[in-house]
């Protein structure tokens, strides 16, 4: 086990702390991060090496645990430590997945604007922080700026929504349904779920993402009380039996916490009829929820806005920034229709932070309204890259990754041996790969064999795509989410996929 | 309404783009950063201008709003670019609060190690995530070795214990309460907590941080279902009382998720003496959380560690990097000493994420054990400066802030106008000042007082100090988490506040 030095002496001690914290090897080490982010970040735009850097993890983890023994307590200077801080960054960028190369069309997290790494950068070296306002006074009005700017941008009226950001999706869609249901079950918060009369329920889209249900156990709803409502041949939740559904809960009188739809599902990216689920929820008195984590980025887009049409009608949305918004994780916005929701998901006593002699309900004291106390200044990136680029470049980096859905989708179209399983409505295209030696196989033959290929392509690191499975079909899934990949690039992913398909039927 | 510009063509979309993914622009405005950076170091460690940068929060809101309006959507070449960059990022750390400057003594937030800031940027400019391994393979394996080596400083035992990073204390200790409430009211997740029979509590310290009755309400138990247990003079929860409440419980049957107890308190640093509590908690079946937040990181300090003596006993600990580990938020690690129990707060089912031909239980998949899905690397900082330096360096800052805490108690007990409102076991000190004037005065009219100086002090650039209220009493209170205070600012500290309060006595 390490232990600490004991032969250390605390005037080392004052200098290891000197050292640590010297605005000099601040400067002289970000210098040296220039150059080394500018060289990787050249080298992965250019292909020049892997995707997927893969290592096995036990591997990996051997690694990491080396350089934390390695490290040398006191360093004579800053030239050493400049040296070190190289070596250290070098593996770190060598060790990772490069998401800017254009041969990365994978999960939905995209190949980040880089300069927004720059502005966290910020917020990190300067630990940048909120939960009470005058801890983070010009992070809170960052945040609330953009705040104001997407829920105008989604259709909220101003003055009468809220919002927040908070650490991702998954947290952002619990926010939302915490207070639905704290909406919904009146007292639950105070009184816990257990003295609330029936087993209350979430009604989800068929396909909507693992954080509702994961929700659903957190919040104390239970996983098997989440009712999927069936999807149309698009995979859209389908508006008729919604109402069958929250018609049937009526009349048992089941207490609804919430509709969550989706603004896009993640299998296909299919996006739902807004208007006509909220029309439906609206008559039944029923809090909508939508996930929009994906596609809420389409506000900012002239071309692709009709996507996300009625998004305005929801009591709760989610939308990451860091998803089609192009910033690095986590940043992820929630908003609320009705601005008096805003302090209804938590109910705050802690008389050591939140000063009494503040105006009001602490209205800029963001540990209020989000699941974190000490949250970091998460919207830096975007808020820098706004004020860099103005709007029009999240709507450039929308219209042209969605185009390249539209575009792959035709290239699969046109080839025999590929086959799309959707008309995709986005930038994400999920598809089977079928050649002609299992054109006729059985189907589990077919979905062995596309597991493997996607396997084996990632691990060389010449594509990055995943798997999904839809209906009982296993499906190779890109998510155009890089700026940078072209249309030559999915013709070089087919043709990779193809011969990689041959290698694996090889063997 | 901003909208996008209707006038703008694909090649300047094209062109926009380029420039804001290009490697060269990231390397000169990264060079850029490094100037503006060095120098703003150098300016608050040297306070020379105020510590928090006080501005009403409509105002800086307008001003933060007006750089997203002011933006320029197409760059002629790099050169304006890097000067609205510089722009943009010296109005950042212009409005920002200087948590560096020595006189910042305030939340229990650190003046965290700014290199630290260099490795998180790496992981943000390149956008390195987790969720699944192969997306976030560096970042995997740096969480992993960190969390065995600091479980390991801990006590736990090697190969025994497992743990995972998230983004702050709150959702660790909502994180170990989950696993806590599964494991004790085995299918809650499933079922909802409706169906639990008897209302479910927790039992906790008396001063516990609020994110644990947060917690209560999040998942389903009920604010009003958190049992406070009654604390020793030292602030500290009594075991004695904690074995009664434990014995009135389990007579009634009262389902119990857990016994909540703190390492170290939040409102004066209150650490509880784990070995009597993890005892009695044996004794009645009951799983031990303990909120290490902030003295966790005591594991690393041979002076210091003996305050949390007993840690390793506890089912789950929460130790957040983001404190006395000095890094930037946020970093809180989640330990469970039984590593059986590390599935237990999630169960997850997201084909079209966790590739099933992976072995085993996707056991280097961190969304298995997190509330977060996609992840950022949020380790990067402790790791890299954990690289340069050696553990050593976290065992020098413990020392020498715990140290502070108690120079700082004797100043107060010298002082006649000063009042310690308890004897410090670390870095943190909730104190009165009493002037004459008001030695005879009635409590409110005191309490008032300090919160009126406190007010003024903070607005006024001079200091950064937060308040608590301790048994009704209105208390001024210092976390000396800032490795550059000296004790000659804590003199310097008493000055301003007795200046401060004869100017509010004066008015």
């Amino acid at each position: 086990m390490p232990s600490s030095d004991p032969s250390t002496t605390p005037a080392e001690a004052g200098r290891r702390i000197q050292q640590a914290f010297s605005p000099d090897n601040l400067r002289e080490l970000t210098h040296r991060l220039a150059d080394v982010l500018g060289r990787h970040m050249e080298s992965a735009q250019s292909s020049s090496g892997n995707v997927l850097n893969w290592n096995e993890p036990p591997e990996n983890c051997r690694l990491a645990s080396e350089f934390l023994d390695s490290a040398s307590p006191l360093q004579s200077d800053a030239q050493p430590l400049a040296d070190r801080f190289e070596a250290v960054a070098t593996q770190m960028l060598a060790r990772g997945h490069n998401l800017h190369d254009p041969r990365y069309i994978g999960h939905q997290v995209p190949a980040s604007v880089p300069l927004a790494g720059l502005f966290d950068a910020i917020g990190s070296v300067t630990n940048q922080v909120m939960a009470v306002y005058e801890m983070g006074p010009w992070a809170t009005a960052v945040e609330r700026s953009l705040v104001d700017r997407i829920g105008q941008a989604i259709g909220f009226e101003s003055g009468t929504f809220a919002g927040l950001v908070t650490h991702g999706g998954t947290l952002g869609n619990m926010t939302g349904l915490l207070t639905a249901r704290n909406v919904a079950l009146g007292d639950a918060w105070e009184t816990g779920m257990n003295a609330s009369e029936g087993a209350p329920v979430l009604v989800a889209q068929g396909d909507s993402h693992y954080s509702i249900s994961r929700t659903a156990g957190m919040i104390g709803i239970g996983t098997r009380n989440v009712l999927r409502v069936g999807l149309d041949e698009r995979r859209r939740m389908d508006p008729t039996q919604l109402d069958e559904t929250l018609t049937r809960l009526r009349k048992r009188g089941t207490p609804i916490v919430a509709v969550c739809a989706c603004a896009c599902a993640t299998p296909i990216g299919a996006f739902d009829p807004l208007p006509e689920i909220a029309e439906v929820c609206q008559r039944h008195e029923v809090w909508l929820h939508v996930d929009a984590a994906h596609g809420g980025a389409a506000c900012l887009s002239d071309k692709y806005r009709h996507l996300i049409a009625g998004l305005e009608l929801a009591d709760s949305v989610v939308a990451d920034a860091h998803k089609m918004m192009f910033v690095p994780a986590l940043c992820a916005f929630v908003f609320y229709k009705n601005r008096e929701h805003r302090f209804e998901a938590f109910r705050q006593d802690a008389p050591y932070l939140f000063d009494p002699s503040s105006p009001g309900p602490a209205e800029y004291d963001s540990g209020m309204l989000t699941p974190e106390c000490t949250k970091r200044a998460a919207s830096y990136g975007l808020w820098g890259v706004w004020s860099l680029f103005g709007q029009q470049l999240f709507s450039d980096m929308v219209d042209q990754t969605f185009d390249l859905g539209r575009v792959f989708y035709e290239k699969l179209i046109d080839s025999p041996d590929f086959e799309p399983l959707h008309e995709p409505q986005c930038n994400i295209v999920a598809f089977q790969y079928i050649p002609d030696a299992l054109r006729v196989a059985p189907p589990e033959e077919l979905n062995r064999f596309l597991l493997k290929l996607r396997h084996d392509l990632i691990r060389s690191g010449e594509f990055y795509i995943v798997q999904a499975k839809i209906d009982g079909k296993q499906a190779l899934r890109v998510t155009i989410i890089n700026p940078l990949t072209t249309a030559d690039h999915l013709d070089a992913l087919m043709d990779a996929i193809r011969r990689t398909g041959q290698q694996v039927l090889a063997h």
